[in-house]
């Protein structure tokens, strides 16, 4: 079984792994969800298989090595117990998977970053995706906040019904220019997860003593011309700005990456915490768009309303503990140090 | 009498000026309190002798013309009535000088992009400045806040006394190390009114979810030696980033700069309504270090605990209403429209 090693809350290396495997034998998923497996050095506050729900769900299917990195689906992995957190009751597995990563970063980036406050805009883009759906249920937990949120024209209703002010069709409309048919002054936040030439007009459309958080680059991966040239133009027109530039606009410029929060437990566990009792007050719940066998990706539909998952199968490689496919109890007996 | 034209918070043109005196007949000052005169145009809410206090005191001595900015003293302007606040009761004269402009800097970019909350760090430079020391009373309104704050040693017992935990020696010492010494993984916030390399210096010092605000550029006004080089060198070395180097570090860059947000009436109100209240509770307060007639600026020592303050003299220019010298009531009743 490979380790991906853990890091404590200090910064230093922790002695408090676990093991986890993946999902039930009847749903497992791509991202998330785990039943827990023995403390490898220290006992943590989990027990044998209590329902858990790892941070980074994406190291749960990849292992390194010295010459990069492989992608490789696992049975079992062992992560760092303090970015593990037990899943809320009545949380249904498809919910678990999707909710640390989408709901974290949309908390914190709003809340955080954004310092949002009521009768405050926000513009949204992507705004049906696994974040804009999390950050749209977060923003209807502050008074009188108005949402802009970009996506295309068929899920417009959906988005309404979400709590969306104003959604705008990105691909029939300049986005800047309907927000400021509405909002001449422009909008209090804006979340950037598409990178590039979008940022700058997310700067532009900001209030004085705006926010505009950038997480992602979208823009540099996708796009509608996937070719390295639209690569190349988003990667030239990318933001930057001076100190003293910024001085005079009363603006802020904020970049997020949950991924280079490893060491930031504590503050991860914070976050959580409020996330999980907005869960339990039925103010926010992931948005699941439908489920799909590994085999059928290739069928999937372009246009999702929430998230795809994808369900694995059990699989059959070789490493430690490996024999595992029968059941849970002849799982962990099957196990050596068990 | 010079207009200072004056924009009202939706951006047009304001119908509500008044007309402003300048100080008492004993004690007047070069910023700020003044006695407010007629209203020109439109009843505002104040009356005839209430006593306020103008948002941009430095309008009260300057009047442009088509080829620049020229600096004068003047006994009266007239200015936007939304620019200005009702003096709390109890505050002095010189308190009044020195409220607005540093208060209300402090307090947003503290709370509004700092977003500053309880346990957190606070890197404050020039910590016995104007801003430096209403940053200092307003975080002490918040639990358990850690204060950096540089300045000469001959200060530091009086920053201590002010609630600063641990004031750090800028001329002897670096300070970046010794924040490092205390704390790490760096701080919160750092307040930059700096510039140059000192504001990379606080971008690398912020922890994971820090901000950066920058609100002034001193090093390239001042520093140790004033001379071109240095200028020079403080522009060249000034911080710039952009979003793809910003969405790997878990950082917000901010800037500020009062001066351009005449046209945010309603924000700066709601800031003034919250820091006359803390006024009333007694949780601020500004600190005068002392009043000079303006015949004795030459001779002034240059290590101040607070604010200087000038005392300018009455003047005898021309243009309408100049011939108030005598006492308030003869002045208004000189007045053509009174």
């Amino acid at each position: 079984m490979q380790s991906l090693g853990a890091v404590d809350a200090s910064g230093t290396s922790s002695s408090s792994e676990i093991h986890l495997k993946r999902g039930s034998s009847t749903l497992q998923h791509s991202e998330g969800r785990l039943l827990i497996g023995e403390s490898l050095q220290e006992p943590g506050d989990w027990e044998i298989k209590d329902v858990v729900c790892p941070l980074f769900s994406a190291s749960l299917v990849c292992v390194t090595d010295s010459l990069g990195i492989f992608w490789l689906w696992q049975e079992v992995v062992t992560v760092p117990a303090n970015q593990t957190f037990l899943m809320p009751e009545g949380m249904s597995f498809e919910e678990a998977a999707a909710f640390l990563v989408n709901y974290i970063t949309a908390y914190m980036i709003l809340f955080d970053f954004g310092n949002l406050r009521p009768n405050q805009s926000v513009l949204i883009h992507m705004a049906a995706g696994g974040v804009g759906t999390a950050a749209i249920q977060l923003c209807k937990t502050v008074e009188n906040v108005t949402i802009f949120g970009t996506a295309s024209a068929s899920k417009h209703d959906s988005l309404r019904e979400s709590g969306v002010t104003h959604p705008i069709d990105y691909r029939t409309m300049d986005y800047v220019e309907e927000v400021r048919k509405i909002s001449p002054k422009g909008v209090n936040i804006v979340l950037d997860p598409l990178g590039g030439s979008d940022t700058s007009k997310a700067f532009n459309l900001l209030k004085p003593m705006g926010k505009l958080i950038t997480y992602g680059v979208a823009n540099l991966l996708t796009g509608q011309r996937k070719n390295l040239m639209a690569m190349a133009k988003t990667w030239w027109n990318q933001f930057s700005i001076n100190a003293l530039q910024l001085l005079h606009h009363n603006k802020a410029v904020c970049g997020y990456h949950l991924g280079y929060m490893d060491e930031e437990s504590d503050l991860i566990a914070g976050v959580v915490a409020k996330l999980v009792s907005l869960y339990n007050q039925g103010k926010i719940k992931p948005k699941i768009d439908s489920v799909w066998p590994f085999e059928q990706v290739s069928s999937l539909e372009q246009s999702s309303l929430g998230l795809y998952m994808l369900s694995v199968p059990p699989l059959s490689v070789g490493g430690r503990c490996h024999e595992a496919d029968a059941g849970e109890e002849e799982y962990w007996e099957s196990c050596p140090s068990s």
